[in-house]
């Protein structure tokens, strides 16, 4: 070995990015980053390059702290790398064995309820392999669905772009409704609805759209649903519908036949998630003899920088800041949370909570917010008002947008 | 009849809008309404109801000038109603009954080809008929597949929101290159490459992504395709292509095979436009071995009302003002047309052209913007860049969030 003790003494941590990116992703990488340099400028941060899977094959790299990383914070995207991935018994002491070679004892992970699991099983194989090993999470899920914190940042980003698309595509298909008359909207959201509801952000009574919005917590009822599209259709001269992408039957059993599993690499096929729009817009437009348009909203809720949340940038970043300090205070098996302290104005606090209380549990949406018929309660919009207030510069309301507001008199 | 002499000889203008909406359509109607009461504060406006079908059904409202409508400048869609029509002989000449029967002498149509073919057999009706009729077009097509104009308002918007979405897929795809190797991106754009070929807004050279974009003005040629996504893939480890949504084989024929018309009241059908990627993706994954995604950028592409160009806008308002002007200049059978005078600073004037130049031609993508294999030239970048140019705040880089930038050595 050529390195000298003070070489072998420096602190190095790891820190990998895991799963789906998110817009706001990189805000998590540059707070740790920034929070590392401040806490001890001789520390080594070392990139895990590609997610899990980059953690298994030892892609590993030291990161140039010399740089300004400023970019990081406008970039979507894992900088680091993301993906999915299973992680077999052997995988774990494959990976233990990479962070011991490096003599890396810290180990930071960005990601969602899976992810907290492959830390805390991490930490619990390291334990047994007598391998001393700090592991800490940074929450990240479009999703939502990561229990023990107010929300997850990326989230907000992801309902603000929701909100926004469904809007707007509501108002285009209202102007087009000679043409076309249902539009079926699909969100992310795995199994929970935090997404789907986010459509009902702009929506201010029982009239507005999006007329109708069907959500994973549910039970979905294809004729119950094609009867409330009718009514709404016959009403309205149109309808927009908003599904969440885990639409189960009243079995539990996932509404549309599950296709291939998930690709990795090597494994061809074309669906990754969601795209169960489609199948439904044919039935329904066969069954109320209407033009049925299906839009899969798609990735660009996980990465539109466009139509990023001020406030989820920030609270990225605070978390990524916290995820170093917690190392730095010889502390593990945490995971950093969000704690919302008020409303309006919205203040919030960083704290964290032990990973068995994470660890691949998935929060649905809160049934608070749900209406005994399925419907989003105001009290939601009110929860989601701070994480995505809009800017008013680019804001329309609903109200100020309908026809019969131009009209005067029939000529 | 109840109208004195004086409300008899108070002006009246029809105005319409026809086909797809925009982003950025109301404000043509926005400019065209201030001007008319500027010119004529007891001129009348009639809005037709519901585009063409409006029209032929005699869906003429008075529209209430007491208002304000500045709303209409940062609201997407067709305020009045807009909607896709095939017109008849007969329509034609119960459109211009009902004209006659409110006395209004003067008809504005904001569309594209389709929609000006459409204004000037108006106004040859008319004129068989003996009836007095001002027609002018006010250009309007995300497609920009408009003769005789530098680009159609409507389009900057799309190409913006092309632009962007494009590159934050991209990034995204990058980073999750483990997971997903190859993402296929559908823009619109008819049979013209205008809107696909803004994918390469961000591009700056030729590794850079989007790697391959296939426009329909090229025979499309799936072998060739293959092959080249292969060799990018395994240079990359991703590849990302972008393909417009009317690609056609080497004689000229849909390369996918058409599916059922477009749909209309009461036809069903789930196929209005786009959507071909899909079993592209699926052949991809199929041959190449590896996970491929298909996004369809869809309906956002024309009612973004948060990624609207703002030099798109002033110029939606300006040819709406144009118009009106037009109408008070006594004149008639003109599209309104926007003239480039410079590039850099960008400079554009206002002028017009007769409808017979325009009506039912379809124009492709300029030959020059084009290199030989097919390639988009820098020179159509250039040509873009004045009309979607990006704010620099929420701008990165290709550059700066490339992986290899965050290395500073193995470990």
């Amino acid at each position: 070995m050529h390195a000298g003790s003070a070489e072998q003494s420096r602190r190095k941590i790891a820190i990998a990015q895991m799963g789906g990116p998110t817009a706001i992703l990189n805000c998590s990488l540059h707070g740790f980053m920034k929070e590392v340099q401040r806490l001890d400028p001789s520390a080594v941060i070392a990139g895990v390059f590609g997610g899990m899977a980059g953690l298994i094959e030892g892609h590993l790299k030291t990161i140039d702290l010399g740089r300004s990383y400023d970019w990081l914070k406008i970039t979507p995207g894992a900088a680091l790398g993301a993906g999915r991935k299973q992680v077999t018994e052997a995988d774990l002491e494959t990976c233990i064995g990479h962070l011991r070679e490096r003599r890396i004892h810290a180990l930071v992970m960005a990601g969602g309820n899976g992810t907290m699991l492959a830390c805390q099983s991490l930490s619990e194989k390291a334990k047994e392999l007598n391998y001393e090993l700090q592991v800490i999470g940074i929450p990240k899920t479009v999703d939502n669905d990561l229990m023990e914190t107010d929300h997850a940042p990326g989230f907000a980003s992801a309902a603000k772009y929701v909100a926004h698309a469904v809007r707007d595509l509501s108002v285009d298909l209202e102007s087009m409704k000679n043409f076309e008359q249902i539009r079926i909207i699909e969100t992310m959201g795995r199994n929970a609805g935090w997404l789907a509801a986010a459509s009902t952000y702009f929506k201010r009574n029982e009239a507005d759209f999006p007329h109708l919005v069907y959500l994973p917590e549910r039970p979905f009822d294809l004729p119950h649903m094609l009867a409330q599209a009718e009514d709404r259709y016959k009403h309205n001269g149109y309808c927009v519908i908003v599904i969440g992408e885990g639409l189960k039957d009243r079995d539990g059993r996932p509404f549309f036949k599950p296709a291939a599993a998930n690709g990795e690499r090597g494994k061809p096929n074309s669906r990754l998630l969601g795209g169960e729009g489609e199948e439904l817009a044919r039935t329904i437009s066969e069954q109320l003899g209407v033009a049925v348009r299906y839009e899969n909203l798609g990735i660009l809720q996980r990465c539109a920088s466009f139509l990023v949340s001020e406030q989820d940038k920030l609270e990225a970043e605070a978390v990524g800041v916290e995820a170093a300090r917690l190392i730095f205070g010889d502390r593990s098996d945490l995971m950093v949370t969000i704690r919302r302290l008020a409303d309006e104005p919205y203040h919030f606090e960083i704290g964290h909570v032990a990973l068995a209380k994470v660890a691949g549990i998935e929060r649905l949406l809160d049934a608070c917010f749900l209406e005994s018929d399925g419907g989003i309660r105001d009290s939601y919009r009110k929860w989601l008002h701070p994480l995505i207030r809009d800017d008013p510069a680019v804001s329309f309301t609903r109200r100020t947008q309908r026809q019969s507001n131009l009209i005067s008199s029939m000529l």
